[in-house]
């Protein structure tokens, strides 16, 4: 095998070693869709790549039953009708395993080599992603192309350079000279190994098919375990695409293609628990609520398991200097993917007292109207509020909102809006209910989606309080503050410490809390109920190789 | 805390890390009981501090029910009798939660510290280490010196080596500062904290106390995590002395003497699985029989289970170019401590048509005998026999090493050895059996100790296709070749790396397969059921900590 894809890409490579170790803002791939990087045919080329699936049966060679399935369902509410093979899923392993085999053997440049050079052909595709993303997951245009898109592959990219830096720093070879006093030294010659577990199963989720499936898939490649990606019912095109390019790129550098493989399923008969519990899955990430998570945290006994589920996420108000900042950010967060990232703030507490800003003291209530208002103001233009909405992924969402709605005590109602170009979207702005610290079983239980509690605690103290409890008990993967105060800060900081989860001071401007930074941002921490791993450091890679020795006496 | 322990110590780290990269041979911690490194009444000193133990209490201050207790048994039959106070468990993990709170806060460069500065006291100590394990383990003196000194502290820093590289390679602060074209970039300032799962719980083993449990202390220690080290009822002493030590050190250093306790328990009344599962308990370390070590694994799921545990270990006979010194290497091997470590040899697969040497064509039989009179005549001199034997540790090796000889397969016998100094010693010589591969029961089921089998097989390729299957089933530790046919070496190379174990090819002089060196070697590898870690490499300390980040806009 030819080095030519590694050497294409080195220089990429070692800028995103040299990122991830500075954690400093770095991107290979632009973020903004424009014709200047992605070509003056790009967008329309995009789509009609997407088009072209639409109401097709999905072109992969790899083994399967012979049946077409697949019902995803746009949120925009076209038309798909992609279909899929079934795989044959004993076939499937048995394909995986033998695929393997010439890939685990492969050098360590080799494998890097084709992950990177199948991001660059992804990165290329990013238009026909964003098309893909968007009517899976209901992601906005412009979010579907940005998280479904660069970021993906930044997170995608920082997972490879997390394998190579921690697979390189065992040297291919030592030589091993222990003095022996007078006499000879013993002399040996050494040779490691970096050897695969098996088969990786990465289980992706519905709402970020690509961002949060990525970093398991080339995680797993660049290790040289083969990977079969089962994604979830609803969202398969995205990782379909991901699956066929990547199969490409292996053939071209002379492997089996069946290193990587898709394993669609279909909601009425799922098949990630059977997959999961095969002895050739010694890999399993997933994506996902926290039942199934924790269910392959049980039972997938024989796999490593890297989980990413749910938790309840907080933000703390204090006290603020910039009163409308945080508002402005706080409605931007709410509203965003209409609350269905799983890091997206569900529990705001403020003292019941009410904070001091830098618009004067103000009440409880006061700060609860203004969210809900800054909220409201913020979607108050259809056109505008279904770009930063999107559409409602899941019929579990719509029902969340019903029942939130239901308690009685919202203080901003979800409102349905008319999407300008899809007249079927199920477009909803966020609930906002007011509550207090003592509605325990509302607050801090998850519910997914665009509904908000903000909480009248007694004051600072007890709401950090609330938050690293709730944090050690159900989970969060993000966590912000507001105060003015360094002690109250650092308060917070001792909280996230606790908590094990990363915290955001003071968001006023264009970085929310619900957003992390390949490269410099970890995405979850390992050390709360929400995850078991971040995104990415070298404990999301380490333990998907193992080194093997080989020693013998110096000629 | 000053930093006065790491800055006397930061050049033997920083070579210790560059060992571990470069794998070439290196330790700081001289190996020979020379007068001149230890002290000229160094030996003496050692040996009355350990008598000085006999017949007491130890004196070790932390929760305790009150009792003491205590049943080592020395296998040199001397009178022991040390007795160390039983743990009140509740107030045990209290203390340690208590007191790892500030220790999981303090500076990486602060705990690294307190361990370098352990690691050299545990060092100048060494002698009186080497009585107490050789009279807890019935490891020889030397071996009890170099095995339960310097090798295990060589282990001990070579963890910690790893641990320093994992958490500095995070930085502790980066400046993110991410354009947005003509408009002021987004700027924030990040801080990195490493943060500790909690406690860390280490099981000792009865052969090895120091050698298997340094690397989990030491590690769980630099990642900031308080440990609880509960010995096996019949080797707490090293223990014991080691921890009392490191206690010492943190006083020192200004921390809580409970970031490390002992947790003594016997035979009869045994407290790891409790304590294993208890949810404060978030990493276990465990050396031992794989029956309780599957069982952790399975069982305590709130915390990262590390073990090593038991396996079959092999060799196969291909070809030689120097029969005698393959009788010689063999000969050492199987006596060395009676054949009671985990890397020890248990099946030796020869081709049943014989094998090519440098004297000559040799058949089966002959090489059988050849490794039988080999073992018989590196033992025959009994003051020489027991300095490589020691004794044996366990009532159940005396019960295997008869069972072996009732096979009626033997074609050497155990002979019992009359110590020169110690007249109650339980020392025996190696049981050699003869048998043919389809005896399968008997050669796949782990025999510890100096128990060994001469295996018949069709041909090489038959012998090699055996250990792949036993490896991948059974798991192993060791594995040696011997050929004078690249093909053959280079088969088993394929071997090692299908069933993830370390190979050792064509070992004829002062190095032995059952021994590996700390930097260099890689003890097991996580990748066959005998263990799921090695000792050490990133894996082993990369998700001992978790990283917890605080984000906020630049000033």
């Amino acid at each position: 095998m030819s080095d030519k894809f590694f050497d294409a890409h080195k220089d990429t490579l070692s800028a995103a070693v040299s990122a991830s170790d500075t954690r400093e803002y770095w991107s290979p791939y632009p973020e903004m869709p424009s014709p200047k990087v992605y070509g003056e045919t790009g967008a329309a080329d995009g789509e009609a790549a997407f088009k072209a699936y639409l109401g097709k049966a999905f072109e992969i060679d790899q083994p399967s039953t012979g049946d077409m399935i697949g019902d995803e369902a746009s949120p925009f509410g076209i038309e798909l009708g992609t279909s899929y093979p079934a795989p044959d899923v004993d076939a499937l392993i048995a394909a995986s395993t033998s695929a393997g085999r010439a890939w685990g053997r492969a050098s360590i440049e080799a494998r890097v080599g084709v992950c990177m050079e199948a991001l660059a052909r992804i990165n290329a595709r990013s238009f026909e992603m964003a098309h893909a993303v968007m009517h899976t997951t209901g992601q906005a245009y412009m979010m579907a192309f940005q998280a479904g898109g660069p970021h993906a592959q930044d997170r995608a990219l920082e997972a490879v350079a997390y394998a190579w830096r921690e697979m390189t720093r065992t040297p291919a070879t030592a030589r091993w000279e222990k003095p022996q006093g007078k006499r000879d030294p013993l002399v040996m010659e050494k040779k490691f190994y970096i050897v695969p577990r098996g088969i990786g199963l990465v289980i992706g989720c519905a709402t970020f098919p690509t961002w949060n499936s990525y970093p398991g898939i080339f995680a797993d490649l660049a290790t040289g375990n083969s990977v079969i990606v089962k994604p979830h019912p609803k969202a398969i095109l995205p990782l379909a695409i991901s699956v066929t390019i990547i199969r490409e790129v292996l053939v071209e550098a002379g492997f089996d293609a069946n290193v990587i493989t898709l394993a669609v399923d279909t909601l009425e008969a799922p098949i990630a628990a059977d997959l999961a519990l095969r002895p050739e899955i010694r890999l399993v990430d997933f994506t996902g609520g926290s039942e199934f998570g924790n269910w392959l945290e049980e039972n997938a006994r024989q796999a490593l398991v890297f989980t990413e589920k749910s938790g309840v996420n907080s933000i703390v108000i204090d006290s603020t200097d910039n009163m409308k900042g945080l508002v402005g950010n706080l409605a931007f967060t709410l509203s965003l993917y209409s609350g269905q990232m799983c890091t997206t703030t569900q529990d705001i507490f403020v003292p019941k007292g009410g904070i001091e800003t830098d618009e004067g003291h103000k009440s409880f209530d006061q700060v609860a109207e203004a969210i809900a208002k800054g909220v409201e103001a913020f979607l108050a233009d259809d056109a505008r509020a279904v770009q930063i909405l999107g559409a409602i992924q899941a019929d579990a969402t719509m029902e969340r909102i019903a029942s939130a709605e239901a308690t009685g005590k919202t203080i901003l109602k979800s409102r349905a809006v008319t999407h300008p170009d899809f007249a079927e979207a199920r477009v909803q702005t966020p609930v906002i209910i007011k509550t207090d610290a003592g509605d325990t079983e509302l607050i801090s239980a998850e519910c997914f989606g665009p509904v908000s509690y903000i909480i009248a605690t007694a004051d600072t103290a007890a709401s950090l309080e609330m938050v690293r409890k709730m944090t050690q008990t159900k989970g969060a993967l993000s966590f912000g503050v507001y105060s003015t105060s360094e002690e109250v800060l650092e308060a917070a900081e001792e909280v996230a410490m606790d908590g094990g989860v990363a915290v955001s001071m003071n968001l006023t401007g264009g970085v929310f809390v619900n957003q992390t930074a390949a490269f410099s941002d970890y995405h979850g921490t390992g050390a709360n109920p929400a995850a078991n791993a971040a995104l990415s450091d070298a404990a999301y890679v380490a333990s998907r190789f193992r080194v093997v020795q080989s020693r013998r006496h110096a000629a």
